[in-house]
């Protein structure tokens, strides 16, 4: 199948595109979910269906390549298709019209022959999602290698460790980067199992391939096969008109990735403020009045999908209680949900591919903040290597005093520490367990664990 | 201000219709939410914020008469200011410098002076919101005005009360009707209360307005003031820039608004079910293979948009969580979400205005349905005439012996019961007791108060 | 009634307090929302229904006292009841049947007499709620309290506004505390006014109030008047069954309550990171390993409650679409949803009373932290006021240029400025333009505007 | 590990059953997911934590046994750990203070050693989670095993295909069986393969695993290796505090399961309609009132369930924004949510369970209902076979015309058709022809292949 992403797709000019969308305008997603990719994927559905059916003798071939040949989006007028779909509430019924007097005499009968508006429209869902899909992990394997690379340089870069938002104990940005990764990889993997079982959707008009079979295609899982194959995706078990698994799967996917990248973002954001500053992003958004301000911008759009998709894979998990063998409502509730989950998170994606890659790491502003909390960053150290020299109860004791005393004089904990006089032949060196830099634990083993993955 | 419903609006062509949304496609309030409507409430908002400037002395009238002419949606490009949103993650910044350059020398500086991105963008949302309001809420009307005719034409139409999916005990229909126009007009008043109320938004960078006073704008209140009366929309008591409560109020309307629609279209796809068939909608859509399917489609449309409103709703709550004097993300959720919900409830709301409107109704299918249950359906009425007359142990026994032969031996209760000797003479009128369409209790009274309602 | 929060409230023990759950524990909200509580309010619901049926001479006095005496939370076991409601799928089916014993003979029959479960569980729910609201709200008032205090105390501290992250222009820490109040001001606003308008349920089996009239309550005005005045709550117009408008109220206020409290909550864990710390709570929760920790805890639960709050709403507001005369599910999935919501905003209210009654501000951080950006958080103002003195385009180039070197040799711009010779004979007092004190625009004036509503 | 069902196990009564929760009460899950089960779980952390360090050398045997001794959940009091929970925001600081006391000297320090919080609530959240899968796993079972049998047995059950709520073709109930049967087992294959990787956490502070090398257990792979294989979860590539993998791919196969088996509820409620009565639960929960009331109640609980069950989702995807190395208020969000969900989720399964073990199939009326069309439920049919004998056109024509004299005049299509000239020297079988037992397609076909699945 021609990718939508073909410079010479004529369609790319219709990417849904909106002012209120700066997160996916223009992102590779953007173009192959347009209506124009819609109505392609449409067509596709409409010509390999007779395709298909020519392929298990129920058609000839020449009706194969008739509506194949008829099945040309730029002879559709998708305003007026969409105007027509609010009739019967679907835009295969126009569509088939229209198709049908395009191919013409003596093939036209052979359009969408003995199928139901809801078998082109679910296989043409899932064309949109395969291709948009096969858009959208580039853009995590671009995310992931800049952050395998920003895991490697940083490996044994300190930093804060920060929870509930204050200095917990140091780790280093390695580390960081390197989860991050690992949530850009399960979302990868997770897109990915999601994108080989997207099926074709053949059922007819109660999911019995009824008419399929009166019009001669009497083995269904040759013909469901057949159809599969002409589009390049899975033929499912059964027809899954109210059997809605390979939807909420791509919600589930999507709602993943959506908020792996979001975590990213959310990380980001937080470094990147103005008293933090431990990265920037490297083309922030300018503003001409306050030329200081470089706002995270891909943080933020990042940001702004990752609060969307969890509500949105929600109302795909609900259309799972479809009613009937087609209901009243859930189906239609996913087209538009599904849609716009995929242009989030591939917008996310494209994001995240700038973000990361461009990411400006500050290891000397990490280094500087360690110190802030006047060398408490590693009391939690001190507890672990003073109790055996001076037991327990004296080691809190001492601590705790300390650490008041550190604060009220602004002076660093190591430096009282080693004013103490039953610390001075402890044998302790007190300079490096007070040092944040030496407090990482296995930040460096972990990291070079994370990054074997592949 | 103009509406945006007028004929001659050249952007009515621009209504965002989509393939995959024939529930709003063509809507009034789909061409009020297109990208040109809403590049015209932006440009509304930059040429009032000038004029304001003026009124309060802070700007030259010529320079409020140069932006106000320039600001002509016609002369600019959309799609190109969508693509360069991208930049700085809204499209404020390069609709500014484009109107800058079509209001020239002398006045362009004029042009957005003291103002910030979110106040524009926040403006044109509640003026893209009053409007799509102002053409949702006249459908609400036709609702209630077609629901109040059903109301008093079947006041007296008795028919089955269900509970659980069961037969319960009688209603009337007219006592349905008035149901479902009391939550249309519990939607109405909420959402007139949350027009009434929208506010412009000035802040400027901070919600300090400081710049806007540099600029020579000393009294906040009148400059909002004057903002808010060049917009016929509220002046706010403080910038809300991360004070999100009119955002909120009209996520909470419009979700009620669905759902409200949605309760009705859930009765209809009910009662219109081939089996039960006790209504129809006006026009169905058919399907020209299986000429017997009269799809009640409007209340398929209104089901799907009810089953999403309430996620988008919840994106919109969780962006009253706005971090700082601007957050990285929430506000950014919102503006899909926002516009999302209003296409999808005033396309409901067309769809409820059609579909009660053309509603048919089958009395004689209700009254038949009425003797499904064998009469059973009056058994709750049976236990409180009979026991005084037989004692409510007796009476119990007798009635839970009678259901049983009712169903096995498929007749009617009243006529087993008219064969029990101790109730020969017992003066009951066993006939009006055993007729469910004298059991519907106070379904005419509550009607009729109901529709007191106005 | 008796208020729930009643010390020598024998139930109070009962507040559902749970491991998972240190949001609500202990909250006042919680002890009303637990199983006893729900099930004095359904026992208080069913005695009302019967003194009621006597008020209106439907009932014998002495019945009404029996049912009264006989409802006496302590002598039922909610888990029993729990249990056996799994069949009836609602815990009012065996509550009556041990409630009709209690009574036992000659009243037991008067007990739940011509109503349906709903009738009772629906105004159980509402009394519940009003109870919680009750003990809610004066959180709320001790919360803007606080914020009034703070936001009059530090009316004219300054400290840097922040967008997108970074420092955009100086605010005040007042202005912030007043937009805080307006906030929860909002909240405690829509919430009053729904919490007015709980009404009781009394509609029978099907909403007809049929059998109530059959057992002699005539007319269904009198008898829901009767009713409502029983309990302190509204009559409604209709039976609301299935027109749920006063739970999606509920939904709707309590989803924007705990929103408002999470934007307050946000600002203050930013505001309380050990980089930034110009807040911190007045009782942090501490961690015995890193003496230095001091985790805002309160905002942490609170922040948890703000990410649940908009689902849980979003569910109430599925539960509209509500088909029949009593769904089958839509019900069903209100209850626990609604006491949820109803313990997460109370809990949270009274963790923002406590944060902010106990909030420590720090000025001298506040005011150190407007310097981070060499004096550029005031360039916005030195556009303005540059502008008339050198022409934009100069005064344009002087601090684009002025900027860059405020960066790289770490000089105030003020001190910058003060180097040029242009502005050496200006008049301008760059003392002043450059001080980000001095420039906090209407701060003042809006944060008094603000604290004058009540 | 010990089951929590085992009918010794004396917190099986701590089950958290509520009045209002009827969908789980006394299920399975509800005791594995109690308070009690929940205050176990903390405890077989702490507990194979020290195991874990004496494995690997870092503690001393006697401490693990002196940990597991006291780590028993008998001795603690879970309401004063829930109260005091509030301070610090999480139940393991309580925790970890009593059972170091209950531990006592020498071995007292050992307790939670290195640890964080997070580590030991996590790792709970996990363990509570594998086993009330375990417990929830076999009602799938038993569930997809009643759909077998119902399938296999109603192969060839022809009943009406319903589109839109109006019958469309034929189908089979053994088809529609067998889509339910697929559901459940695409719900159990994603609940398992999620349960199979269901890790510990083990990270300290801030996820270096610095304290737990402070004391002595320098290798982290070991380490976590040794807890894992105490607990029989798996051991986690990286610490997950802010990379919530796991509770996501919770979410996801929770909201799936309760989707599909809501979809099964869905289908039941609709076929148990008193108009259509295609099928009735085995148990239908009664009303005194009402006799001939047999209320789907646990299809109605499943429903409930299924409405709620997607927003909780959206909730914990929402967690996945995490921030830093713990996040304040995306965690705390994740523990209730996960507990509803499980607890929904494992209430639906067994209610599924005993709704498809007792499920009563009407073949009489679903067959009866094929008729309710007048014949033109294979209208389709008839379009295919009759165009090749008329002319397409012609056919169309007639079938148009006699479609609508079928419902005028209340004939069966057959009959009509069979009394067209044209028709009967045609060779057609028009009983066969037009009757839909006879047009089911490939419902057989693929009712068997679906049965293949296990």
């Amino acid at each position: 199948m021609t990718s939508p992403a073909d410079p010479a797709d004529s369609y790319a000019d219709d990417d849904g595109t909106s002012l209120l969308a700066p997160g996916w305008a223009g992102s590779p997603v953007a173009s192959a979910t347009g209506d124009r990719a819609y109505l392609r994927a449409l067509l596709d559905a409409e010509a390999a269906l007779t395709r298909a059916q020519a392929a298990v003798g129920a058609a000839p071939a020449e009706a194969a390549d008739a509506v194949s040949g008829a099945a040309d989006p730029a002879a559709f007028d998708a305003g007026s298709l969409a105007e027509r779909a609010r009739a019967g509430g679907n835009p295969v019924i126009p569509l088939v019209a229209d198709l049908t007097a395009a191919v013409g005499e003596p093939y036209g009968p052979y359009v969408h022959r003995g199928a139901t508006s809801q078998d082109v429209l679910d296989t043409a869902t899932t064309l949109v999602a395969a291709r948009a899909l096969d858009l959208l992990l580039p853009d995590l394997t671009r995310t992931e290698r800049a952050l395998a690379r920003l895991a490697a340089e940083h490996r044994d870069t300190p930093m804060a460790g920060r929870t509930l938002t204050q200095h917990a104990v140091p780790t280093t940005f390695g580390l960081k980067a390197a989860g991050w990764r690992t949530l850009v990889l399960d979302a990868r993997d997770r897109i990915t199992a999601v994108r080989n079982t997207l099926p074709v959707q053949l059922g007819g008009a109660a999911g019995t391939l009824a008419a399929l079979g009166a019009y001669g295609a009497t083995d269904p899982v040759a013909l469901t096969a057949a159809y599969a194959r002409e589009l390049g995706l899975r033929a499912p078990l059964l027809p899954w008109h109210t059997l809605r698994t390979p939807v909420a799967d791509l919600a589930g996917c999507l709602a993943f990735a959506a908020g792996a990248l979001g975590k990213i973002a959310a990380d980001v954001l937080t470094l990147a403020r103005t008293e933090i500053g431990e990265v920037a992003e490297g083309s922030g958004g300018g503003s001409s009045a306050m030329p200081h301000k470089a706002n995270p911008v891909r943080s933020t759009l990042i940001a702004a999908a990752a609060r969307r998709a969890p509500q949105l894979a929600a109302t795909l998990y609900g259309s799972l209680v479809a009613e009937d063998e087609r209901p009243a409502g859930a189906w239609h509730a996913e087209w538009e949900s599904l849609r716009d989950l995929l242009r989030l998170t591939g917008g996310a994606a494209r994001d995240a591919a700038e973000l990361t890659e461009r990411l400006r790491v500050r290891p000397d502003v990490m280094r500087a903040h360690l110190g802030l909390t006047h060398g408490l960053i590693v009391s939690e150290r001190l507890s672990a290597e003073l109790a055996p020299v001076l037991g327990r109860a004296r080691a809190k004791e001492l601590l705790t005093e300390l650490a008041r005393r550190a604060y009220r004089e602004d002076r660093p904990l190591g430096e009282l520490l080693s004013d103490v006089p039953e610390l001075r032949d402890s044998g302790l060196d007190l300079a490096a367990l007070t040092d944040p830099a030496r407090y990482t634990g296995c930040a460096g083993a972990l990291t070079d664990r994370a990054l074997e993955r592949r």
